[in-house]
């Protein structure tokens, strides 16, 4: 079977982190590279935390390129309050040895897709704005591209206000820019990602593995883990593992079901703003669905799987 | 133990007529008056379809007051493939004989509230229109309102769009006005409402009520029903009683569970125009709650309340 | 020659004050009561403001309704930095000893509409919460209203922000509904307004007619001028006697040159909440022309004619 | 003198094809490359415009780099009321003998500002999505541009709609993007652009000079000017040729005057959409001031140096 080329572009992140352990486990997928966006942190924190992570897995083959230090058009809001002031939990990590490339993230994804001979897969877990640019800027790789599966949105809820997910809310133009850009994208967003919660009993089961990758999944579950535990955003039975859900679609589509729908981001409602109105009827007030969106997971199965990558290292 | 004196504000549409229905029959009510608006169905057909409902009923006791033939600030959508061109389900009831007030329905209910000797409730099951202009034009009259239960909104989904309720989108800027205005609010949106449908089981038992009322409840049902069948909002069991609930939770508050929130409407929003946007959090992005937003119901209790209300007409 | 059946509403106000001394002196307007508004100040000010004009000028045979105590949608603004704290350039007039009308400024315009054997007009100076109130909540009585004279707006330019006028600015929703209502409209924005200047040697004209009134409007200009002066909007050879301008446009046409123009009030723009966007273009992206926008003022002769005002009280 | 490196982003357009003919020929001006963009027409029209102008200029030299083929988020709207269908005021040149670069514009603006070794100046009178997006994806060559002067905007009038100019109406949000980016800005708007107007004696002259140039402007004006004389836009003395007087603001500064402003676009008003809120107050409701804003221009001189101009070419 051909391996799925895929690029990753992430804000890690503690399920950043999470994604990325489970991408590299993964022998579906061949990772074409990672590219970094600010989001959950500042920039030079997700860039760092990517090298980081790879480093502490020793995939330091993988190349990691910088995009963007902020959306395209408004300030940059982070969650230090769910990722911790460095962004992993604050767990301290070696500071990594490898430099990000030279070349921007908008730049090398366009290298990666351009040399790539199959069409290529993105998973794109923070906030738009490295794709936005991307397609915006060359158009032409939109047929290279065989789809944009994101961590974003939610039909029917929001966490950074009760209508809009985070890494839409943080960038909602771009959002709304990849939405109408014409690729098949796959939305896994609040409604699934919320299903994807990791009980205190899934954290200690990482932390049992007694490896490397176990201890540090674990560990930096801790700060997120009681961020969803202190209420914040409603009443939960775990901390919601998002970013893993979006690889894990590419992998086991199996384990999920989702439904088609036209999927508007809000640009401009003063208590709207980055809300996924998400239209799944077939008649009504409509144009072209534009989204395949994620709503179930087999979330027993998506912790057993994550387990199983934390496993695999060494 | 003292009646509730209350206020109906109505556009009267299929399920407005049942609430209707409902009301006249509850002993725990005071109906002072009721007044009608423009929103399933243009005003002067809610208006005559209200008269012709209290005429079959032999309640031609009870005043109607004829209010705004359209939202404060937009032009007027109807709904007639859910309530028919009629608004009755196309269900033709004599021409009433008896006429609405000369007294517009602002000024009557000023006169009702200012005449009663307790606070009044009022239940407003269509656009906010009237209600939003009571509020505006005699703020003295706030302290003299118990509460507003409105049918209308809804903190995790829409009908007239993806994620607005109808009653709001057809006048936000009332909707706005009235939550902004310090009285207490009970909020019977979807969340609630959707979950208090009428099954073709439960019609029939109006029909084999055999009395009129019954009969006409089966009537009036049809046209609805096959509405809500046709699958245009998504699947439901059963055609959704929409306006019965909110006069319902004055009655009967035990059959309802609800949780207090922070509700904002927008109005500005290219997609999202009359979305209840809900916060329920304690902490955030939060001002003071103004609402309590009802979101469990019990069907079955609900549904043998609404056939105790019909068979007690002779 | 017929009087113009005139009712003013006025959020008094320095130019509030001297739009209601000129009215008074005016053989052609029959005024048939003043309404007051919250806007220059808060509702008990600018009524207290208008009784006590009033009562200087021994006219208290003019009924005053107290009207809207802030807008239809959103909080006050008030500008004590133009108008002084009191409203009135802190001049200290007596207090008032005659009471506004039980009667709210809605019921009372209604009521000298439906009593007057002609269309009444209506001269509105400050915000339009109470006209869009009486417009929407007694639709009847458009067709008795000759036409609505606003001071507010500007098609080329701004105050309360670089491309809104404050009248506009502080109620725009009820500005929205007023321009819509398909009543005719004059709108005496600042367009013309910033033209109606009264210089310092003006002011000098007016204490010297030695009488209470030139030397009350001398003194209220005081701190209007000093603000002007200031430089805050601009550079000007004097202080704007916006709201005089309006009612001039009554009595002496002959003075102002105007043109046609399809007017829309923005409401939701974060940048040009309130803006009047007005399009004078006869094709293009156009509705019906809804507005006659005066742009050119004899500044000589309305000085002339607000001097002769002064002089003629005793 | 040292000449000022510059780019030129066109959208070519007659006003276009005038602004590349004068910076051709002037001497203080090192014309880097020139980059295309949707807006006056589609882009392969705009791109074939210019490299047909530069060919029939002799300057096959300068290299075109192909930018955007549509605004940031929107639609594209073009003008071929005003430039014509071939957006040349269908004048037919002869098809291009040389392609655009195959590198992309932001690519070229990016290498031309880094390998220059001076600061780069960019003068900018299409849409700005090209400069947005080179901004957005370089922000380290903030640093390495001059300035940009820009014909886009107006402080008190608009042309694609009453409030707002073609250019920025045409992308809003990559306006608001370049206005935001902390670069020195130069806005040529409307205020002073409809000052620089070509009469019929003026479009003679250009007929008059009698070399191919000066028949390629009275050719290419015909069309315009008749677009300008139907008074679709109001009245006015000529045809106003807006791109030139930005390019004319960098080699001839003492031709104009101007004032530094706070500029906000508005993105999101219904009415108001594209206008450039101009705040030229030191005081009141302000940011820091953003850009320099031209308003008035020597005509006579803007005149005579563009004939001197078409004059300079064999």
């Amino acid at each position: 079977m051909n391996k799925i080329p895929l690029i990753l572009d992430v804000d890690t992140g503690v399920d950043d982190a999470i994604a990325i352990l489970y991408a590299l486990s993964c022998p579906e997928l061949e990772l074409l590279g990672i590219c970094t966006v600010a989001g959950n942190q500042t920039l030079d924190k997700t860039t760092r935390n990517t090298l980081s992570v790879l480093e502490y897995l020793g995939r330091t083959d993988v190349p990691v390129a910088m995009g963007s230090s902020g959306p395209l058009m408004r300030p940059l809001h982070t969650a230090p309050q769910v990722h911790g002031e460095n962004g992993l939990g604050n767990v301290q990590l070696p500071e990594p040895a490898k430099k990000p490339l030279e070349e921007d993230a908008v730049s090398s994804m366009r290298r990666w897709i351009e040399q790539s001979p199959r069409p290529v897969t993105i998973a794109a877990v923070g906030p738009l704005t490295n794709i936005a640019l991307l397609l915006k800027s060359y158009p032409h790789l939109k047929s290279k591209i065989e789809k944009i599966a994101i961590m974003g949105g939610g039909a029917f809820r929001g966490n950074a206000s009760p209508v809009a997910e985070f890494n839409i809310y943080v960038d909602p133009e771009a959002a709304h820019m990849v939405f109408k850009a014409g690729v098949p994208m796959v939305m896994c967003g609040l409604d699934v990602t919320m299903q994807a919660y990791a009980t205190q009993e899934d954290i200690d089961a990482f932390a049992a593995l007694g490896n490397k990758a176990g201890r540090f999944c674990a560990d930096i579950f801790r700060f997120y883990y009681d961020f969803h535990m202190s209420g914040v955003r409603g009443k939960l039975p775990g901390c919601a593992v998002h970013d893993a859900v979006t690889v894990m679609t590419l992998t086991h589509p199996e384990l999920f079901k989702g439904e088609d729908a036209y999927v508007e981001v809000d640009l401009d409602g003063q208590y709207t703003l980055g809300c996924t109105a998400a239209d799944f009827r077939d008649r009504g007030r409509i144009a072209e669905k534009n989204a395949h969106v994620i709503m179930e997971i087999d979330r027993e199965a998506f912790i057993r799987l994550l387990l199983k990558a934390a496993a695999s290292y060494s």
